[in-house]
């Protein structure tokens, strides 16, 4: 069983189409499941709709309190792109024994081009097969948390040494 | 590096708004790999674009010898998903040293609610992280090539001992 | 108040994962309409759905009779687009006092990439504005039933002499 | 020969995967002409790219400036909702002898779940049909210039004195 863990981030956003503006409404992750096919044992539970931007230390340790406090070993975080490192850095520091990996999107999943259900796809196979610790996985890959910076110019994670 | 090598299937058939039917044109996936902002080095091979009910034994041994005789020990292979299984069997026999990753879709990637993309994240991450062998991977999870069937009356993926 | 009758043809077309063909499952033009925030009153009513080149002369005799006996007076045919001038002809000639354009797809609408929302858009003005008559829309334009045949191998609507 | 004005609007918007905002990159309209296999003649004319809500009535006479000194008499611009109606007010103290219809969208094109191919379709028929003057066209319907308001709170126009 893997549990999947909501923050809100680039990933669940919509457009509201009365003010023009961007708005979590609800996760698109049960929708997604279903597009997917996925036929991995999973719950999903939001813990936070929100824009990674916006978190605090508190949020963060929140996150990490239900990484801790679940009974699930493998564990898929949603997030936003730009402080995933900084919130993976709390996780590493107080989840022991269980894999869980950070994962998100640059378009929202309601956009149409969003790169969202190719990244849910490759975070729910990471997470089975990775050992314990703490990952990203973004741009098809996976990069231990310490390992890795959202190079935000670009809009890419890349290893922090620029070794890919 | 990993290398992609494409043989069609649903994954990649479009809809011909002159004939009504479904047909190859060319495969999606530098499309799809862009959609995903794919940055994992990767080359795409199109080895053949046919239904996977169409192929014959010896279009698998062209696939098993492109896996044996390509530089790279990772790769996908985009595949029909009605013989996916057969095609694994013969990979299994003759390829050695090499992860192999299956993978393929239930609606083409054309038609918008097509779990290609999901299945094409998952397979890219799976063929990093998985030791040498032949793999399926569909509907989020990797199954060892003689341990999978595909059941077409639901249209799934499930191991050959029913367990989970 | 528009009566719109929905006959099938690319239009409602759906792909079947289980057997990789194409089918009929249920029109979707409600959604379209919601889709296009249309506010015009509207009635859908299915009253077949099939391959328009699978039409025999008495399914158009019934629409024929389902466009005399409802009682709106600006009626939108969804319709295959193979014969559809074919059936323009059947009701015009014995459909009278009433405006009636018939439309369709050359794409599903369930395809993404389809034509489908803009015919409709298309077809649901000229109907609310145009004279008695029976008219063909499609390709952004109207066309009066005598005066149009499809060019299947371009597959568009043209008039018959030629003059666009 | 139709001539279509762009002004920018939620129609033409954009998601700035690097920033997290709306934006204006260009036009969609040739794509969406060429998604709904539109045969009319029409040329496509960027007048400006901005929220309807930043036009200024400068903004606005230079619309009517084009729409008087181009060659064609019929005439689409995309527009923002929000202030659709009272361009379309200067315009019509303005522009003589030629139909011009206005249209935008509800949510931007570019986000899959947009009525703007619905709309654009709309407007192009209507302009083809309708006789001289103004008019909003809007919700599968059209309203004159001066019979029209946009509801803000539901995001739809109506007719001001609220006969729909």
């Amino acid at each position: 069983m893997i549990r999947i863990l909501v923050t809100g981030g680039t990933f669940d956003k919509e457009y509201d189409e009365i003010s023009g503006a961007l708005y979590f409404k609800e996760t698109h992750l049960a929708e997604m499941l279903r597009l997917g096919r996925c036929r991995v044992p999973a719950v999903i539970e939001t813990v936070m709709l929100v824009d990674s931007l916006a978190m605090s230390l508190a949020d963060r340790e929140r996150v990490a309190g239900r990484c801790r406090n679940c009974d699930e070993s493998q564990i898929v975080i949603t997030h936003g792109t730009d402080t995933m490192v900084e919130t993976a850095a709390v996780l590493a520091g107080s989840v022991t024994g269980k894999t869980v990996v950070l994962t998100g999107a640059m378009v929202p999943y309601a956009f149409g081009s969003s790169d969202g259900l190719f990244n849910l796809g490759s975070a729910l196979s990471f997470v089975q097969v990775l050992p314990s610790g703490v990952y990203i996985a973004m741009n098809g890959t996976h990069f231990p948390w310490n390992k890795v910076r959202k190079n935000r110019a670009a809009g890419v994670f890349e290893t922090v040494d620029g070794a890919q």
